[in-house]
């Protein structure tokens, strides 16, 4: 039973179909009536103008955003345990030309204006420090936490009085937004957000995420930058229509509520044990190394995080009869 | 009628199945049984050791590849017309952190020993030139000829002989190999070939291609260079099912065969107006305005290459009635 | 006698001069009082306000200049003999991260609207291709050519017109200037040039150049970008005493009309022999093996430029009588 | 009376002296004699075959020797207050096209064993995360302490042994050299460095560091890189003949010894007001801003490091009386 990653988890149905639908579409690259469709798919969804461009990783959303935001001799202000810092191999600084990442401090890798302020503050204003031009947040975070809609617009504020461009991770928007039940125009550009990495990979699809731009005048850069990175697939009808089909009917956030289900379950179960509140699908817990033993004997699939600690990640088709399974072995270490 | 490009042709049944197979699969990155299955599958095929990359696009297996076998401060003899230097928005000036192109003539953008000699010669071994360090050919060219095994080990010599690293750009490789009828590693490894842009796409592949390292040592930074390209996608075991699918019973070389004959079909009906010899999927025909408007008013699509030239590109895929139909309203003209 | 190269001629003794004086000052980096004045003066010369940079080489100028116009993903048309294609160790694409250099053609590497525009309209408007973003011309050129300003107005409206920045290499501005006895202005900013590369070194300083915006606007970025090159001298006060004793009493212009004139005696001695007219310091010759054989065993030292080719160089510092000699051995040749 | 920085002191009698003797020198670039006697100098000095390059500034010479030793995709372990972290504006990101400083922790910016396993001990050896290909240490400290030859060599095993390339930022060498008193072997390669970033320019020099290949293979690369970079003067004689001066009769360490000499009687006045031991030519003092305004008050200038501590840093040049002045006011706070 794999509570490992949510990448593990199977394609949609409803994405599979539409791939397949797809397969007959006839145009090269960008050119398909899937691709045209983006913008106003995704400008509809958040009640304004926006430019989206497919792009097969989230690593790619991230760092085509970040390059549109920040200069290679500027810095990006984010979260030490930023998924952008830590687990993309450098990809942001291959993507900005050598950008440097400013690293700011947080519990559960969740960033305050306090602790983006203390990073600014410290660095002089003068050719010898590298400057910082933008901001990187990841919602929901690498811990599994949710930044509200105040909360993420109290940092659009820090961003816009410095001059600061605004990146979100969303790798897992979908979760953060099912957790909050809110607009995801509040949670975005109406909070100072200028590029949102959308994710639709963990969530349901099969090689597709969206990056949004709020501006749609940043985008004309990303799709050289796109084609230049190789990211401008030949085929790319196939992963417009993953998008489309994921956002028909909200598929997005039923799924992101179901991973966001099953996860809650397992929270409450797990009680004094957890590291951080669950608020997304991403659970962390205090396990001696007897009880992770206990629950692998059991048939329970999941990553060790540290000295001590389990990371579990719930899917959108995170199998009920696993999740309960799962839960009493957990209340039962 | 759709003889614009290879790319718009759907994807082959036996792919798609694959990729529906792959949807039971469950591990991250390319740490799935698929992924690792590449190593072997295409060792197997070219008869050595070889290291096998699943990357999305072309353009990202010629960059990685170029990134493998160039430093930043070196440079990358190639065709004038290469897909690389014209079509790829500097792809491997991204990848390869600013190496130069270094341009070579040839009929039909398909170079020669001398040719690549006449460059590698005017530069005088100093540090004020950027100083060669790859060979990059493409097979079959950007104009649809097929280089032969014992032309590219003549090129493969010279490589050799000053030290240049030497990739080729296979993303019609099938097409080359239908052409010729010989063994994969006659064309590639044996004629002193180091890295190979295997191309499925345009072949009846979805989103994947393979990057072929004949020496499995290079292949090492290149996994990091994927990842830090943001092109190691979260759900690989889709791309190495595709590659997987089209490897079993030699699909890709029928599916070569299939649009060869096509272009051959095509090429005997166009007879005087062919610019080039056909030998892979690729016709070039000398056509007058009127010419053109002709053929697109019964229907066919083309691309204008240039001035009184259009470019016709037949698939795995295309119809033998509408090829009947083209070839006879091309011998019409 | 050396005609090798004018950066072989000594340091002028006013140079020398200045440079010991500063050894009098006490800041560091550009933090200093003759740095400071270099803006007011190079403002003064031009008759508009401008941003003077001192760097220690031209390759670093025309790269910082080349950054600040042009993008990662952009292109500089440029010339195909021009010294940042072939004498700068890929330096233009380090600086800007990747761009590409989009060869133009021209008599004595001097550009004209119609070489420029064969380069642009040949670039389709797509991801595809790189899009130019800049124009770099070089003032005198690599063969000794002079543009006259409205020369560099005509290629200064065709950048406008597409969009282009504007950079010129003045390595030998002065001897351009010289030449042509205009107004720095008229052959400068009033042509539409952005940015020039202000040559000293070749003319008699010892290592600094200037780099000039005419928008200062454009320097903000730059002097982040000289810091991070590596570029910011930590006693930089040794470079701008240089730069203002060059143009005290315009030193410079006396500089360039001395090597000019050292030139067109050559000149006039070569008669048929010249293959390109001289208008600067450099003469290029048709020179059989044994005549240069003839002209060095006179003592004569200079630059086999190609087979059958010499390239002589003045410079400031020319002995007149080693240039008597030399006109009258290349007369009797 | 300057405590401000080291860069603000004049440049020594006999380097001036050697600077006006290459004004007869007649080569370009590094062809002179002078440059080509740099190997054969600086391999005496060292005990064993080096290459020795000039540039122009330490920034310079600490990204090339990165990007000698760390590939793209890698990283490079230092101090959190490493000046390549903090005060290079990214220089290292931007010649090592963006390999990643890892950030390690130790008393006075000096790294131990201990300090560096922490870090690279927590990077998983996996494709997501940047692995360490170097550490860069500095000597003296950012901090004003110096390693001793034994903290170097343990250092030293620790980087052989996970396969690191070493290098040491010697902008301060040669303090560090003169503290110790030890044999210059002794503190680089013997112990296990493989390039070292040789300061003259705070000792004494105008413009020329120079940076040292203990295998002179690596220099190879590094020579194409500086051209590249622009740091290839074209008047190099200048810069090698300010090498040659200062390795003559042993300047550079008598110049060393005369800066710490001044610091040594400024912290035996500081008494319990130093926040570091002073091994070299900084002190940093625990100051009230009271203190800080009384010394400037008596006409003493330095640096304000951070709230309630003052930086001060002595030179070659340094005047006795000044010392003693200061000296004197420090006691008397």
């Amino acid at each position: 039973m794999r509570f490992f990653s949510d990448n593990a988890a199977p394609v949609h149905p409803r994405v599979i179909d539409a791939i397949l639908a797809a397969n007959g579409v006839d145009a090269a690259y960008d050119g398909d009536a899937l691709s045209a469709a983006l913008d106003s798919a995704f400008s509809d969804l958040f009640g304004r103008d926006v430019a989206a461009l497919w792009v097969a990783t989230g690593t790619a959303a991230n760092a085509l955003a970040l390059a549109a935001l920040c200069p290679p001799y500027g810095g990006v202000i984010t979260h030490r345990d930023a998924h952008i810092q830590n687990d993309e191999c450098g990809a942001p600084e291959f993507f900005t030309h050598g950008a440097k990442l400013l690293l700011a401090e947080g519990e559960g890798a969740k960033l305050s204006p306090e602790g983006v302020r203390a990073v600014a503050d410290a660095i002089a204003d003068d050719v010898h420090r590298v400057q910082p031009h933008a901001l990187s947040i990841t919602n929901a975070t690498e811990y599994g936490l949710v930044y509200a809609p105040d909360e993420v617009a109290a940092l659009g504020d820090f961003a816009k009085a410095r001059g600061l461009g605004f990146h979100m991770d969303g790798a897992r928007f979908a979760n953060a937004v099912a957790h909050l039940g809110c607009d995801p125009a509040e949670l975005t550009w109406r909070a100072g957000v200028d590029v949102l990495s959308f994710g639709f990979v963990k969530n349901g699809g099969m090689s597709a995420e969206a990056l949004i731009f709020f501006d749609p005048e940043l985008a004309r850069a990303a799709r050289y930058r796109r084609k230049r990175a190789g990211h401008l697939l030949s085929k790319g009808r196939y992963l417009a229509a993953q998008l489309l089909a994921m956002l028909e009917e909200d598929l997005w956030i039923a799924n992101g509520r179901a991973a966001n289900a099953a996860a809650s379950r397992l929270a409450a179960a797990a009680g004094a044990r957890l590291i951080h509140p669950v608020q997304a699908n991403e659970i962390f817990l205090r396990v001696t190394p007897e009880a992770a033993a206990a629950l692998r004997g059991k048939g329970f699939d999941f990553y060790d995080w540290g000295p001590g600690e389990a990371r579990l990640v719930t899917s959108w088709h995170q199998s009920e009869a696993d999740v309960a399974l799962l839960a009493d072995a957990i209340a039962a270490l």
